[in-house]
């Protein structure tokens, strides 16, 4: 496999085996060392590096890092003592006959050399530059490994899905608009001017039409694109893994993906037990104040809403009140105490409240002195604290308050060393509500109808059974047919059974305020496919970018893609988005007027 | 595997072993026949049908074509007599205790059963419809199994390039303009007002870096997208299977493409004899009169330019003469000779001279009397006729006098029914041209630079070891390290070595006439990273539409892709592309004047 024009073997494939055979090898140089007019190379390929050793002074001096070289030569052991046990071709060498430049290499604008990189990360430049030179970032043995994990994770998936007999269908991606929250890239349609395509949000009407069309097992890892404003870990297009099943249930979709998942994993030397465990999204929230609960640590919420029911703090008479322990907390220094103040405010919250349980049994911190003293004396009890610990509340509307203790209980975590990244504790998030208010402050998603209702994944989510004739009278407490997969605090994916009666369908479209003109407009023909005989059908889709950073343990999902967009949506390696030509504008048709045509 | 909340079985695992069971089933109504009060009833599912009798009369009555149901019955053997050898299942029966409506149907706009397909397609609406209601039309088991081919195809593809050592990565779809020689799709980027991303014709400047970054073996099935007017097996969005090498030379690449191939085609049960062979890219427009030739059968075509050096007829006075063998084409009727004048103007030329070699040895037709005595006597043995046989001719510019006849060489074997679909005869193109004339008139490719020359494939391939000094002195001659991979007369792909070194690629662009401002402009970054030590790189892309077209013995790409567009890029199903509003529009920025900003 490794044999080609340019050489017998790969780096690593020169083993003890090949001693004194004569071997040609091609790469970069890694790393070169000169010792009493002897020079070192590390020669590095894809697989990683051997020891090429130059006796010929002549044939070393051009010799420099990155270089592209060709070497033929001869293998053999390395001198007693001078083996490297931490590399797989560490008992040998190569000593050079020829050795030809393929291409040379300017000085570098930063170092990717593997030594280097096992020394220390930090001496990387900032991102920009990162990505404006990401074919040599790319080089870095971390970044190497990323791409080749991420690649190992299509390939299990894939397989794992082609046992289960699906067929993978590529859907367009030059799609009308679909009514899913976030804002469409569009097209300038030259042929029909005055036109658009949009880039999709997903396949997710797509998907739905192949159920129709009697696919029954649909994959695609599929390019999605989403024109939102920047955040840190968002990129304008990425990929999900995207899942569709006809005559299936809830329970059929997440023990296929269950299967999907531990495929995953196993690729990269990790089982997963099992079914999965599995939390209502009510208690995640009651509990860990997320709808993704990171659970590879413990340290609940504590609610203590009956607790203050009769509290004379004013802080504390509201909707919601709630804690979380801060184990061994009595130690922080107060200055601490007013650092996570600010932490709270840069979250939007007015503050955090906390008291302390000193090491005397003193209770201690400026929300003390605001309490009862029945409730002052109950409260350690309460909260389950003991003598050196502190406790963080919040108090307010239910979701708000619970959200920023859920965020205090992971800050806490952290702080604490407890995240690993290579210990996936996985969860399924069941029984959501099938409707969310739109009028809550905390919630930046658009809501795609007129309503105060609105879907809290899609509008084409089924109710769940028991709430299938009563959803549209009490849209606050109906829940829906909807299943989250979570892994150590993020949302890897998420998924539903489908609406494929159009008459379920109209009644969602109703309550969340949307006409029977704009649906009809948006995704008539989604409606209309619903009259030919559709399918009961369910899907999920899985974050690939987001995935691949879970299992990596990278900080960034750009750190598992080969060319990520920076900040804005620019590209600092090729300069994207640039201006275009008046000519090439002439052509998209976005200027054309359809008044022009009317003589 | 097929067990799930509706079904204990798919219909077509039914099989003898299962009588006297009850079963599970789900799926449509595909067909339904009465007789004597008894309803049978072929229930369809994704592999196949099986048949259900209903002996309850109120049971069977809603039951309609396409209606969704979910059947619990016993399996028994049809009575003797009643089976049908015809299906998987045409030995039993399920005797049906309960039906479950899932789903109805309207009245079908056009009728997608099984039996109906398998008695005659032509019963099929215009493609418009089709398209309209593509959800129906991929009902149809014809076109599930030309999805099903597809996927086979890729997963085919995927495992024998998982077996050589190739990853999987992901390029972006939001890119820079690249020149390519296509129209790009532009997107408005928002967020950075008056700017434009483009998507991308193929990946080949980003899997290039991806060359120069160290991945040394690339695979991905990329979209790809080209802003094209609109011909009728072209599509604005395609997909191809894009594969690249580093330290590699042509001879690995093809070794590699062969089998991939090979395995493609063993997934859909034929072997093919490797290695596949190969025609120069001169010899094929000699012989065939295209640079995708056939080779389902002979007939090569037979220059004449010689033979009538001193011709008295002025229009065999021409660069280029040359005849192509009609055989037992002397019973023709005067009015099909006729017909094909039309056919040959229709293709832009300006007739078709033929000749007739009579039962009784005459030479007739109209060209017959411009020939000299000579001429005629020895035409007969200079094209290798015998009696009974025409000869049609072709005079003018060498490339375009061979590509017509080239196609009629195509269209006489298509008529005399020589093109069998599943006969697949494979050929490589190799030793191409370096450049292409951009003032040829026959070719409708868009130059890429200013010069009088243009790339025969892209801008960076690379010049024949040969050529390396010299191509730019003698454009005209220098040959190319691209070969392309021809089936049937289709060109399913294509590749070449690339150009790794900066000063080749100055020189190529050189001659092209595109500036160094030009160049930076455009790909600037592609030459910067060449500066960083690029490996030696060599690469093929495979049409995936085209190779599943041919696979699956379609007319059409449209019948091995899920969702195409019809006509100028419209969808009928979805009514894509569309207006957008003045809001969406704002958003995009495409109206964005910098001198708004300048207060």
């Amino acid at each position: 496999m490794s044999q080609t024009a340019y050489r017998t073997h790969h780096a690593t494939e020169v083993t003890e085996e090949l001693v004194g055979r004569k071997v040609t090898l091609s790469g970069w140089v890694d790393r070169r060392r000169d010792h009493g007019g002897v020079a070192f190379i590390d020669l590095r390929d894809n697989t990683g590096l051997v020891q090429v050793v130059i006796y010929d002074e002549e044939m070393a001096r051009p010799l420099r890092s990155e270089f592209v070289i060709q070497v033929v030569g001869e293998v053999r052991l390395r001198p007693d003592g001078n083996e490297n046990d931490h590399l797989a071709t560490g008992k040998i060498e190569v000593v050079a006959e020829t050795i030809e430049v393929l291409a040379k290499s300017d000085a570098l604008p930063f170092q990717v050399s593997t030594a280097l990189e096992n020394e220390s990360e930090n001496k990387l430049p900032g991102e920009d530059v990162r990505l404006k030179y990401r074919y040599l970032d790319l080089r870095r043995p971390s970044m190497q490994r990323n791409l080749k994990l991420r690649s190992q994770m299509s390939k299990a998936a894939r397989h794992a899905l082609e046992e289960m007999g699906f067929e993978e269908v590529e859907t367009p991606t030059m799609i009308k608009s679909t009514p899913e929250g976030a804002r469409d890239f569009v097209v300038p349609a030259r042929l029909v001017p005055g036109s658009w395509y949009a880039l999709p949000q997903s396949p997710q009407l797509l998907k739905q039409l192949l159920m129709v069309s009697g696919v029954e097992r649909y994959y695609q890892l599929a390019r999605c694109y989403r024109d939102e404003d920047f955040r840190a870990d968002r990129q304008p297009e990425f990929t999900q893994l995207d899942m569709e099943m006809a005559f299936v249930d809830q329970e059929d979709v997440m023990a296929m993906a269950e299967k999907v998942i531990a495929a995953i994993w196993k690729s990269a030397g990790y089982e997963i037990q099992l079914p999965i465990q599995r939390i209502t999204w009510q208690e995640a929230m009651d509990k860990y104040g997320s709808d993704k609960p990171d659970l590879r640590f413990g340290n609940p919420l504590v609610e203590l809403t009956d607790y203050f029911r009769n509290t004379p703090f004013r802080v504390f008479q509201a909707p919601y009140v709630g804690a979380v322990l801060f184990k061994g907390g009595a130690a922080t220094p107060r200055r601490q105490f007013d650092a996570w103040q600010d932490w709270a405010k840069q979250r939007g919250a007015k503050g955090l409240a906390y008291v302390v349980f000193a090491e005397n049994g003193e209770l201690k911190g400026p929300v003390a002195k605001n309490l009862s003293e029945e409730e002052r004396n109950g409260l350690k009890k309460a909260v389950g604290a003991e003598d050196g610990d502190a406790v963080f509340f919040a108090a307010g509307r239910r979701t708000s308050a619970q959200e920023l203790l859920g965020a205090v209980r992971v800050e806490l975590a952290d702080r604490a060393g407890l995240l690993k990244p290579d210990d996936f504790a996985f969860t399924w998030v069941v029984d959501f509500p099938l409707f969310k208010p739109t009028d809550d402050p905390d919630d930046d998603d658009v809501a795609v109808g007129h309503s105060k209702w609105t879907s809290m994944h899609h509008p084409f989510t089924m109710p769940s059974k028991d709430w299938i004739d009563t959803f549209d009278k009490d849209p606050e407490h109906a829940m829906s047919d909807s299943y989250d997969i979570v892994c150590n605090g993020n949302e890897m994916g998420g998924g539903s059974v489908r609406i494929h009666r159009d008459d379920i369908q109209d009644r969602v479209l109703d309550v969340l305020g949307i006409t029977p003109e704009e649906a009809s407009d948006k995704f008539g023909f989604l409606l209309e496919a619903f009259k030919y005989g559709a399918p009961p059908h369910a899907g999920i889709a899985l974050g690939w970018d987001r995935t691949a950073a879970i299992l990596a343990g990278a900080d960034s999902i750009r750190d598992v893609i080969a060319f990520p967009k920076a900040g804005g949506g620019r590209d600092p390696l090729t300069g994207a988005p640039a201006p275009i030509s008046a000519e090439q504008r002439a052509e998209t048709g976005v200027d054309y007027d359809p008044d022009d045509d009317e003589d």
